[in-house]
C-alpha cells in the first residue's frame, strides 16, 4: 500500500483536530484513528469512527440513566455473564465504522454478511485505481486434498513462478485495455481525441478479480464479533483471515473487556454437539473411545478430537 | 415525568464530563446530550450517543480519505442530491443512541421497526415503576366515523371525566394487586414475612397496557428518517406522534443539511401514482377533472386534492 | 382455546381443498396445516404456509439445476456438516408462516426476533377479543432466589388462590371497563345511544398484559432455528417454551433431516470456552479439579458440570 | 445461454412432477416454474419456488382464519389501498425463490440489496464455468456527458469493433490461465501430471468481471418490489435492467393485483418534494413559473418538468 501524498496528508490533517465531546471515548482507540494499516500488498484497514466503549454495554444491559458502571471486575463479570449467556443485543449498542481497501474476490465473500451498512467506490462513476492483489510466494497454495475449501502445500520453483507472471501480465493488460476503451488514463485525461470513449460501467467489466476496491463498512459490535468468528477463523480464506486478525487488535483497543470475553468464549472455545458431550463423559469416565464406537461420522470425530487436543 | 434526585444527580455528573475525541462533533447536539426532554405525563427522550454529522454523510458518498467536506452549499447540494435520489446508503454512516421512555401499548407500535437496536427494561427481572399514562382531557377523542384508523371529535362532559377515573382506578388497582402478587412494594421490601411472592416475570401481566416502559433504542440515521417519517406524519397515534416531533428537533440539531432536506423530499413532499400525475398534468393544461372522471376511487382522489391543496 | 362455529368452518374449508403443484411438498406439514393447535389456556398455533422442504437446502447448497438431492443418507450427511459449521444460508432457503394467538406480555419477547415478517391484530382498528391468560395452579411460581431471571418453588394454598382470584378480576374489570369506554361491545354493539365512545387507539390501553392477541409471523428456517434454540430452552419462560416445543414438532413434520441435526448439534449440544475446554482436558487426563483452582467463577464452573453432567 | 443436455433433462424432470397441496396455487406462475428465461447473452432466470398469492396479503392483512378474501374487486382495493399507505406487511408475507445466472460485476450490484437470502455458486470449492459477457454492438455506449451515472451515445465502426476484440480475448486469455494455474480443464481433468495447480480460491482471482456467475436468490415481495423499483428504473445499469425487467413479467404472472397497484403507484408514480409540490399548485392556478424563480436547482427543476411532462 503507498498512499498518495495528498492522501497522507488528508489523514494527517484529520488526525490533527481535537474537539471536546461529551460522549464515551476510547482512548487506545482515538491513538489508531484514522491511520492506515496495511493489509496484504495494497490493502488497508482505517477505523474512520466508533460509538460506545465497554462501558455503553453495561450501561444498556442496566438501562441505566447515568454510566451504569461499577468497578472493573463487576463490569467484567457482566460483559461475561452476556457473552456466555448470548445475551447479544447490549453488544448491538457500540458501532463502528472502517474505510476498508480490499481485493474484489475478496470483497464479494465479505459483503456476504449483509448485518453492515456500506458505500463503496463505484466503478461506474470513477476510474478505478491501477492496484491489483498478487499473493506472496508463500501463499501460493494448491488445492488441499483433504478439503474442499482448503489450501495445500506450497507451489514451487517454476510454477510458482509462472503463476506470479500469469496474475502480473494478465492484470496488467486487462487495465492497460481498461483505460484504452475508457479513452482515458487513470487521471482522466482523454488518451486519443477522436474517439468517443466506452462508459466507465462497461469498461470496468475488463479488470479482473483481484484489483482493488475501497469502501465504509459499519457495523455494530455484536454482528462485528460474529464476523470475526467466521473470518478469523483458520477455516477462512488468508486473503480475508489477514484483515479479520488486523481487527481483532483494533478491537482489543476499543472495547478491551469485551475483546477479553469473545477470545474466551467464541474464538478459542467451541460448540459440541449432543453426540460429542456423550463421548466427552465417556472419555472423562475413563473409557476408551474409538471413532467406529462413537456413531460419530469421521469428519465429525476427527473434528472432536481436535477440539479435544487428542490424536484422531 | 420526575426524575428521581439520584437519577438527575447521574445525568448531571455525565453532563459534566467532557474528553478530547478527533472524531466528528455535532456542538448543537452535544448541548442536548443526557438530558431528559419530557413527552406525554411520564415519558421522555434522552439521546445518550451518536456517530457522524452531516460531513460522515459527504465523507462516505465520497469514499473519501479525509472529511471529504467542500463547502457548505456544496455538501447541501449533495445530500439533496442523495436524498432526492433515495441514494440511501450514505445515510446509513451516521448512527444515534436513545434512552425513552414511553408507554407499553405506544413501545409495541415502536418495535414494529425491526432495523433498530434495543435493549429494554425488563419486567422479568426487576419490578416495574409505579407509572402510566393518561391522556389530557383534550386527547380524549372518540372514534373517527371516516377513517377506521383515525380519531374523532373529543369527548366532553361526563363522559370524558369517567374515562379518566376508569383510566386512574384500573391502572391503580393493577399495580396494587401487582405489589400484592409479588409480596415486594415498588422498591424491593417485602410486605409479608409470611407469604412467597409470585415470579416477577408472572406478575407483570396483570398490569395495564398503559404503564410506561423503557429502552436503549438505537438507529442509523437512514432507518431513523422512515421511522419519523411514517410516525410524524398526521395518520401516526396521537401518543407516538409526539416522540417523532421531539426526535425532528434532535435530528435538526444532529445534521441541520439532512433535517432539511428530509423535511423537503419527505415529510412536506409526497408520492403522487401513475393515475394521479396523468390528472396533475390534465388540470396543469387547464382541463377541469372530477372525481367521477378521474378513474380514481373516492378515497384516493380525495388524497390527492389533499396534496394539492384543492377542494375534494 | 375456543374457536367460534365460523372460524372452525372457515379452517375446515381451507383444509378441504387441495390443488396440484409443481413444487416441493412436505406431507407431514400438508397434514398440519391450517389447524389450531392449543397452547395455553386460550392460545394456538397454526400453520398456514411453508416454502421447501430438506431437499430446498441441499439444492440450494449445491445451486443446483434440478432437485440436486441424492440419496437420503447423503443428504442428511450434508445437511449435519451445514449444521456443525454453521454454513447458516442454505437453510435460509425454506420459509414458514404461521398463525399464532399468544397473551400481550409473550408476544411482546417474541417480537424482539427481528428477523421475521409479522401481520398482528390491530387494537387500533379492531375491538380485542375478550380472552386472558390465567396460569394454571402448576405454574404460579415463586421467585428464584438463585437466579434472577428463574421461578422457584410453586405458590400453594390461599396465596396461589388469592393470586388467581386477583387476576381474573383485574382482567375482567379490565375489559368490561374496555366496553364502556368504547360505549361498544365485543361484537360492536353500541352499549348507549348517548355517548360517543373513545377511539379504539386509546380504550385499548385499559386491558391488562395477559389479554390475548394474534398475528401472522413469517420467518425463514434459519433464523427459525435461532429462536427455538434461545425459547424452547430451559431458561426460557415458561409461557413462550411451550410455543416453541409445539414448534418443533412442526419442524419435524416439516423438515425431518434438519430437525435431526438442529436436536443433536444445537439443543443437544453446548458451547464450551476456552477455559472451559481447559478444564475438559485435565479432567480427559484423569486430573481432579476443583472450581477453585479452574479459573472460572462460580457461575461458570455450574453451568460446565451441568454441562459434563457432573456435580457441581 | 445454452443449457447442457444434463442440466434440460433435469429442469424438465422437475417440471413432470406435480403434487397435491393445501397451499395456495398461483397457476400463471406454475407454469412458468423451473423454466430457464434467457437475459443477456449467457444469463437467465428461473422461478424455483414462491409462497403465497394476492391472497396472501389479503390473509394477513385481516389477520383471518381462512383464506380471508372476498370479492376481486374488494380485495383489489385493499391491496391498492396498502400499496398507496406504505402498509408494507403484509407483501412481505409472500416470498420468492430464484435460480439467476448473471455477469460477476451485475452481481456485486445487486448484491448490496440485503434484505435476501442468497447461496452463490462458489469459486472456492467449484472451477467457474467458461461463460463470459459481452455486449451487444448497441449496448456499447459511450459515457454520458450530462449524467455521470449513466450512458451516452452508442460507440461505433472501429472503435467499437475494437472494444468487442478486447473483451473478447481478454476473458478468453484469463481464463485459459485460471485452466492453466488450476492445472485443471473446466471438467476437472488434470492437465500436466508433473505440475500440482494452484488453489481454486485464488486461480479465480484471474477472472474478468464479465465472467457469469449464479445464485439461489429468495426474497419476500416487498422487498422484491424495492429492488424492482431501483433496477427496473431508467436510471439503472442496462445490464440489470433487463433481469428486473424479466421479473416484473414474473411478478405479473405471480400476484397480479400487487403487479397492477406495484405500477401505478412506484414504477409510474413520482415523488414530488414539498417545493415541488409549491410549483406544481402554481401551474395549476395557471401561472407560468420559470426555474430562476422556482427555488429548485437545474437538476431538480428539470427532473421535475419531466415528471409533469413539460419541457425543461
Amino acid at each position: 500500500m503507498a498512499l498518495s501524498t495528498t492522501q497522507a496528508a488528508e489523514i494527517s490533517a484529520q488526525r490533527d483536530i481535537t474537539t471536546p465531546t461529551r460522549r464515551d471515548v476510547a482512548p487506545a482507540l482515538e491513538e489508531m484513528l484514522y491511520k492506515a494499516f496495511p493489509v496484504l500488498d495494497h490493502g488497508f484497514i482505517r477505523v474512520i469512527d466508533y460509538m460506545g466503549t465497554d462501558s455503553a454495554i453495561v450501561q444498556a444491559a442496566r438501562v441505566s440513566y447515568g454510566k451504569g458502571t461499577r468497578k472493573v471486575n463487576e463490569d467484567a463479570g457482566l460483559i461475561n455473564y452476556l457473552m456466555r449467556h448470548r445475551h447479544t443485543t447490549p453488544f448491538e449498542m457500540c458501532e463502528i465504522k472502517f474505510h476498508i481497501k480490499l481485493p474484489i474476490f475478496i470483497a464479494r465473500q465479505w459483503i456476504r454478511h449483509r448485518t453492515a451498512n456500506v458505500n463503496e467506490y463505484s466503478g461506474r462513476y470513477s476510474i478505478m485505481d491501477k492496484e491489483f492483489y498478487v499473493p506472496a510466494p508463500e501463499q501460493l497454495a494448491a488445492q488441499s486434498q483433504s478439503n474442499r475449501q482448503g489450501r495445500g502445500n506450497t507451489l514451487e520453483g517454476e510454477e510458482a513462478q509462472r503463476v506470479l507472471e500469469l496474475l502480473q501480465q494478465d492484470a496488467t493488460q486487462a487495465y492497460g485495455h481498461y483505460e484504452e476503451m475508457l479513452n482515458e488514463d487513470v487521471v482522466g485525461n482523454v488518451i486519443d481525441e477522436n474517439k468517443t470513449g466506452l462508459a466507465r460501467e462497461l469498461a470496468r467489466m475488463n479488470l479482473t478479480l483481484n484489483y482493488y476496491t475501497q469502501w465504509y463498512w459499519k457495523i455494530d459490535l455484536q454482528n462485528l464479533m460474529h464476523f470475526l468468528s467466521l473470518r478469523a477463523d483458520s477455516h477462512a480464506q488468508y486473503e480475508i483471515r489477514v484483515y479479520a486478525e488486523l481487527m481483532l487488535d483494533m478491537l482489543k483497543a476499543w472495547v478491551p473487556l469485551t475483546h477479553a470475553a469473545f477470545m474466551d468464549y467464541r474464538v478459542g472455545g467451541a460448540s459440541i454437539s449432543s453426540k460429542g458431550l456423550g463421548i466427552v463423559k465417556r472419555l472423562i469416565a475413563g473409557e476408551n473411545v474409538s471413532q467406529e464406537q462413537s456413531g460419530l461420522s469421521k469428519g465429525e470425530w476427527r473434528e472432536l478430537m481436535i477440539t479435544l487436543g487428542r490424536e484422531a
